[in-house]
């Protein structure tokens, strides 16, 4: 069993993180984050999400931070594209790569956007048209790839032709969320195991969130099925990791201080890592939700 | 790869938890948790321990949380004994199975023992002999097996020579333990391969603390390496979850919830645990260290 020599890291916290924390975060400081992260070294940032600031008013002004941040070269700085209006939004603010996202199960895709899920990939068609046209990538994302909150625990058999479906639309490259975080070890190396028979392996990512404890875990056990592509927030962010139920994503710095002591490449440097989640951290008014942070910040 | 079929977990929460503790806590909640973690289908509980109050207030009253608890048949009631006196202390509060506990560098035994490793090593001598005489039974511990704060990473080959040492003198089981918090699951495996060459397999267990959020992932890297045999502490006392620097062992909990995904036989029940451990964190006046216990009581 040989582990992959060099893993890229996705950081979603500006996105899938700040999204789910309680209060409002200024441009000022989300351009301020974005640019923290980049200069730690991360090679892709979802910067935002183009949707209505109705239903997620986290995401205001994203096409602002767009255009307040300093792209560097070689950098993907990727916006989540919910539907055409969005994706419009996007395009229109500069954004080079978006995402889509799809439910593993009927129930979620019915309570979360209304529709089932096929009718959801369906609704992507005109995105992927579009974003072919002007040159844009797209990265699909699966929800509730180990469990739902309707459904409980999801087959890996559910999740395959979902992953399929949006890699055959075009998504480049396929993340598989563990929404809930009920997900352990073994069943995502069974995931993994089944997914990878119908989208390419090195297209594959994982995205866990640490509700349960079992989100390192998880990303190790994916490791050892030769995924090499991980989601993950700096500094926890979407969770408080004092609240009931916190259901952040998975602190980029720790999966990044296992990476590392697993010898595997990232070309990310830990220190301004935790540097930029201690900044947001304090931003937000509370600790960090990365334990290596925490730890090494104690002095 | 075939991860073993039943794992034995040693609940480390009432002995290196609370003695972590920042607050003392009664005689009678000590004695409360005990059963409860008895009723929860523990099969061993290390109770306390036998040390000069002056140097560990909080394990003051062993003795008394012994002749209180309701110590139920298969279950083992164990106490640390760093010393002679000790051992006999706890030989007069009826306790038949005790635990010494050597380190593996040179650094932290001066500094936390005042003498050498091999020193160490030596004055545990009376104690197994008086152990044998009466039939107890003795656990060893060796500390900083993956970390020293005063000599960094620790190798393989530094940790093997102390468990062989513990091993030889009597110790039928050998916990090593990443008393830091600072390994990682390559560094986890490694470690495991190369002791089990000094100590057979099935009489070492790993002991994890999790500051780092390494230790659920090196849980499982030690299954792969066939560990069957782990350290816990319920809500991860021992560790304020919200305290800079949190050095706590890892939640039995969140062990447990791993092992159970996993298909693996404990003979614990999760619902039980958890409100053992949601019990001793309203005592303590804190939330659960235990990432599963708090989304499950998020409801």
């Amino acid at each position: 069993m040989s582990l992959p020599r060099k893993v890229r890291l996705v950081e979603v916290g500006p996105r899938d993180g700040l999204q789910n924390e309680a209060q409002p975060i200024s441009v000022t400081d989300k351009v301020q984050l974005v640019n923290d992260l980049t200069d730690a070294g991360l090679g892709y940032i979802e910067v935002g999400s183009f949707v209505s600031p109705k239903w997620v008013p986290q995401m205001a002004g994203s096409a602002e931070v767009f255009a307040g941040i300093e792209q560097r070269a070689g950098v993907t700085y990727a916006a989540l594209a919910p539907n055409l209006r969005g994706f419009e939004d996007a395009l229109a603010a500069g954004v080079k790569e978006v995402a889509v996202f799809a439910a593993a199960t009927e129930a979620f895709s019915q309570r979360n956007i209304n529709c089932s899920v096929s009718e959801s990939l369906t609704r992507f068609e005109p995105i992927m048209q579009a974003a072919q046209q002007h040159g844009v990538r797209v990265r699909g994302y699966v929800s509730c790839v180990l469990g739902c909150p309707y459904e409980g625990r999801v087959s890996a058999e559910q999740v395959a032709p979902v992953a399929r479906a949006l890699h055959d639309m075009g998504c480049y490259e396929v993340s598989l969320g563990d929404t809930l975080g009920t997900g352990t070890a073994g069943d995502t190396r069974r995931l993994f195991e089944v997914v990878a028979q119908q989208v390419p392996r090195e297209q594959l990512a994982g995205h866990f969130h640490d509700t349960y404890g079992q989100a390192l875990a998880n990303v190790y056990a994916s490791l050892l099925e030769g995924i090499a592509l991980f989601d993950s927030s700096v500094a926890g962010l979407g969770g408080c990791p004092y609240a009931k139920g916190a259901t952040g994503n998975i602190a980029t710095e720790d999966v990044l201080y296992m990476l590392q002591g697993l010898g595997i490449e990232t070309g990310i440097d830990l220190d301004k890592l935790i540097a930029a989640g201690l900044r947001i951290s304090a931003v937000l008014g509370r600790a960090t939700g990365s334990r290596v942070a925490r730890a090494r910040s104690a002095g």
